[in-house]
């Protein structure tokens, strides 16, 4: 027994490696209503012209424009009026010198009509209207496709399908939208002491933590959790259960069985079943971390994550988050989930490696909540984490770090 | 025909009237895998101590303490070797003055053990251990409870339920969550020319974008789009449609047909079905907005947009998507979708109308989009709304703004 890891690597070095790793890409089409949040996997060009016709934007009457020019309060122009054309109506009369059609918002601009003349301006009685002020030809008529003609580059691939982009894909009537496949994870918990939640809790085990906790956070990362396992800390047992899990997924993490010493099995595993790459990063907490390749009819990544609950889930965001949102296209810039903030009192980090100190976020101030990895009340207390490098030797009160919230996503997608 | 609205109210009294008005809140169970992004409806008090018993936190040997005081290199005390507890195992002897057990961390400390000593400081014989080293009482063994004893609060009523806050529920077993019933969101585009997507576009129709762009924006509030219809404008044939589908949802949101004019039939049909509160509100774009009220078993809620998508968009994330978040209970922040950044160029907004301004974000500068609300490729190129109020005259060339990003919420929770 040791706890020796052969290579200790620094976090970006781990990064360098798993990030020169592939998974492979392949497209779908899903129906509009299910297209939120994914990612679009081909340039979307104009189907059809914006407006498809040219269209009335005020409610008025549709007219030649010269045959208002030189109207007047005292001095209107009369225009016999032809036929009423509200939205979704198709125009049947053709307005000729001295006619006009009542046209509401939205409405094709009947032909040879090239202006709208707004309601204000106007008194009709029986068949004529009275126009009292001139309009410019092309007043109050969007022309087709000048928003966008046909053939027209619309959307580019790679765009994350937010509702203003669906919007857009909906203006072309796309029922169907080409969109990567949501990546594959396989999750598995290693360890002989841990049972599923809801089953009854005998002595000496303990209720499945990680799977849960890594399953919503690849959700959030656009990635399917599959595949939800426990397995026991035993070569033969877990080398079958990753055999099998890998021709379903396109990555398999798991948690536990990592550590160096007597329970070392993943990595024996691994080991015969492809190659471990990386065993031991410069992580407090989460030194144990592993990524190994799997091979097979198509080579399968494996990322071991350590048992304890807070090491896995800190290593994940750091890690595997990351190379997990870009992958699926949905990378964003982690900005807009960190926070800065003061530090409520002096914290001395872990010397020599980088320390993932989890804390709680309380009027403006992120406390630092220091109890070990194993711990969930650290869980529930903490808001978010920050990520302190190792060449740090204190932190002072009130500096600031910045926090890198737990992921509230909102949108359930 | 007008265009007068009878009482255009700033948008922070239409909030007010909007929040006045209550969304009844209700509970369910639902499986801890399918609780991402749900909201706890319940305080969760630990059902269980954690850990649930006196775990081993290293691996080693489990001793009484005190057999090991006085222990060196030179003057090791041995200690018999009497049972072997790995992770997940129940120790079957109690250790009594001169034994040991080996014990694998997370393994449960035997009866009457109260330390751990590390497997680096001793030598094991067939069924002898050497130990070179003495052990302080409680060293390497986390006491039962010490995370936190049974019946404590361990999450709070209201709690989102992020990765980590699940791992919590995990850990004391729980297999179904309370949570709050997510909104059920009806939702209509009014207009007789509009079609659904993957129809052929007859002449003088257009395709229908409201529904699209608005069920994705409802989703992102952690609300469920039902029942997505097109409805002529015309007042039975709505009113019908109304309501059949109050009594499906929490609250309906409508696009179209609210424009003061020929066409509003939305209003009459509000105010034959319950009350129109709000009728035109001091945006741009987005005036026509109308708030109003349903009576029925139970009273709902309805919400009419403007027919034009980026009208329709704006209006709802500044007014609507705000309420639906708080009664949801995902609540976030705006700051973490904001984004300060200088304007591109000189801009004239609205003169007395809170102007929503689209931009797009390109090398850290925001650069308006000045097309009309009805533009589609408006969407297609914004990132976000500059919200301007009605007393700024003029933006120059690189006033600091508040982006509002469209929410690239990447959680397919």
């Amino acid at each position: 027994m040791g706890d020796e890891f052969l290579n200790l690597l620094e976090p970006y070095e781990a990064e360098k490696i798993l990030n020169s790793l592939e998974l492979k890409k392949s497209v779908e089409k899903v129906g509009i209503g299910e297209c939120s949040g994914r990612v679009l996997a081909e340039d979307i060009y104009s189907t059809i012209a914006l407006p498809p016709f040219n269209r009335v934007a005020m409610d008025g009457y549709a007219v030649q424009a010269e045959n208002t020019f030189g109207a007047s309060e005292d001095n209107p122009k009369v225009l016999k009026l032809i036929e009423v054309v509200g939205a979704g109506d198709q125009p049947k009369k053709k307005i000729m010198e001295g006619t006009c059609a009542e046209v509401g918002t939205g409405a094709p601009a009947p032909p040879q009509s090239d202006a709208v003349i707004m309601v204000e301006y106007t008194e009709k009685s029986d068949n004529q209207v009275m126009v009292f002020q001139g309009v410019a030809p092309g007043e109050n008529i969007t022309k087709k496709g000048s928003d966008i003609e046909k053939n027209h580059l619309l959307l580019k691939k790679d765009t994350v399908l937010t509702p203003d982009k669906i919007g857009v894909l909906s203006a072309i009537g796309m029922a169907y939208i080409p969109v990567y496949t949501q990546i594959k994870v396989g999750i598995i918990s290693t360890g002989n002491e841990i049972i599923p939640v809801g089953e009854d809790l005998d002595y000496g085990k303990v209720y499945d933590v990680n799977s849960q906790t890594i399953s919503s956070a690849v959700h959030s990362c656009g990635c399917i959790p599959v595949g939800i396992k426990i397995i026991a800390d035993d070569f033969k047992v877990l080398k079958n259960a990753i055999s099998r899990l890998m021709n379903e997924v396109d990555i398999i993490i798991t948690s536990g069985g990592t550590s160096a010493g007597a329970g070392d099995v993943l990595r024996s595993v691994i080991e015969d079943m492809g190659e471990v790459l990386v065993h031991g990063i410069s992580f407090k907490p989460g030194k144990p971390t592993l990524i190994g390749t799997l091979k097979g009819k198509e080579d399968k990544i494996l990322i071991g994550l350590p048992g304890y609950p807070v090491a896995a889930l800190v290593v994940f965001e750091s890690l595997v988050a990351p190379f997990l949102r870009r992958n699926s296209g949905v990378s964003v810039s982690d900005e807009s989930n960190t926070i800065q903030l003061k530090i409520s009192r002096r914290f001395h980090p872990s010397r020599g490696r980088t320390h993932h100190l989890l804390v709680k976020v309380r009027d403006d101030i992120a406390i630092p909540i220091q109890k070990d990895s194993g711990a969930i009340t650290a869980l529930a207390d903490a808001d978010g984490y920050v990520e302190i490098p190792k060449s740090t030797e204190i932190l002072e009160t009130g500096t600031l770090v910045h926090v890198k919230l737990f992921r509230r996503t909102t949108g359930l997608f």
